[in-house]
């Protein structure tokens, strides 16, 4: 296909595919003028998985560029090219560094990890390194600035619930076929459920309180 | 208490503590001479719910002013006084109007509500109207418009995850004695463990992929 129908079945602008062929992120076509080449399907699923990650996660363009070569290392397994993509997702200010609040806030966060028996996202025995490890250090720490201490206990049900909902995002990566259509999905899914869960939150929220509290 | 003691107990400066009070977020001190005010424990605990929605909510003054002004009125219920403070967070883009998208996702997130026998914020019987209703369309519609469609089957299980989550939030403001203190919970809770809840949720992720995929 040329670019005009590329751009018209993935939805993306011809001057943003450019940009794309330009930083690298996208293969060249094959060349049949001077001055048109040819996509196939793979440009078009190679473009999905670009705007995914440029797009929809906000991924620079420099870490895009190396998730994309993770994904053609062959050395790599599965989870490997799944996490190298969503670690490169925004997370959030890092916490700081030698701040009492913080240190208490890291304590809470690998116990509570311990008590779940996961792995800080890293394999067997690794340290804690997942960037949503600072994320969450940084949360607990700006809850008990406020005065709203949280502890082990607070924090279980909440690990409890997302258990359950990772396993749905994972089926529904896993329901994909190709190792790019699965980082794509894990990159999309991972960050547009986002809105999704937190909305819903808020809906369940309101209906408990409506529960417990409607005209009392 | 003098004003120093006032923001020392409560982290807030004196310059936005009298910010709050030319702005009527906080009542005046009893005066005790032409240039000092004398502040009691009531103004302590004011100024944390004032912080709670202007600082850790990020609601625009006027709203918060409308917040604390619903908050003395008599006539509403506790149901009432927690939706009026956690409806006055923002919650993103509102959902495009005439969109087909956005019409599909109305229908989508009208069918999971019916299923889930959730009255969207409001009291029984009463038009889906909640601010995070919009948000849910807007997220579902992002979502089909990526190519992710998302029926009900796909969105339960993050509704049902939710509903757990909600109960362990709302236990935790029925936790704290007076209305201020539980609007102030309700408030700073709902916005502080979006952070947890958005981070813990990619620990799980990270946690499920190596179960399924370390090695593959």
């Amino acid at each position: 296909m040329r670019l005009a129908e590329l751009s018209a079945r993935s939805g993306v602008s011809t001057a943003t595919i450019k940009y794309y062929l330009r930083e690298g992120l996208l293969p060249p076509g094959r060349r049949v003028t001077a001055t048109q080449a040819e996509y196939d399907e793979a440009h078009l699923r190679r473009l999905r998985l670009v705007r995914a990650l440029i797009q929809v996660g906000r991924i620079p363009v420099n870490s895009a560029r190396e998730v994309l070569a993770a994904l053609q290392d062959d050395d790599l397994d599965r989870n490997s090219r799944l996490g190298i993509a969503t670690w490169a997702l925004p997370h959030g200010p890092a916490p700081e560094q030698a701040d009492p609040a913080t240190d208490a806030a890291r304590r809470t966060a690998d116990a509570l990890l311990d008590r779940l028996g996961w792995t800080y996202g890293g394999a067997s025995g690794e340290k804690p390194t997942a960037p949503a490890y600072g994320m969450l250090v940084s949360a607990i720490a700006a809850l008990s600035r406020l005065g709203y201490p949280c502890a082990v206990a607070n924090l279980e049900p909440y690990a409890r619930a997302v258990e359950r909902i990772a396993v749905t995002d994972l089926d529904l990566v896993e329901s994909y076929e190709t190792p790019d259509e699965q980082v794509e999905a894990a990159v999309a899914l991972t960050v547009l459920y986002e809105p999704v869960l937190l909305s819903l939150r808020r809906l369940a929220e309101a209906e408990e309180s409506r529960r417990r509290f409607d005209g009392t």
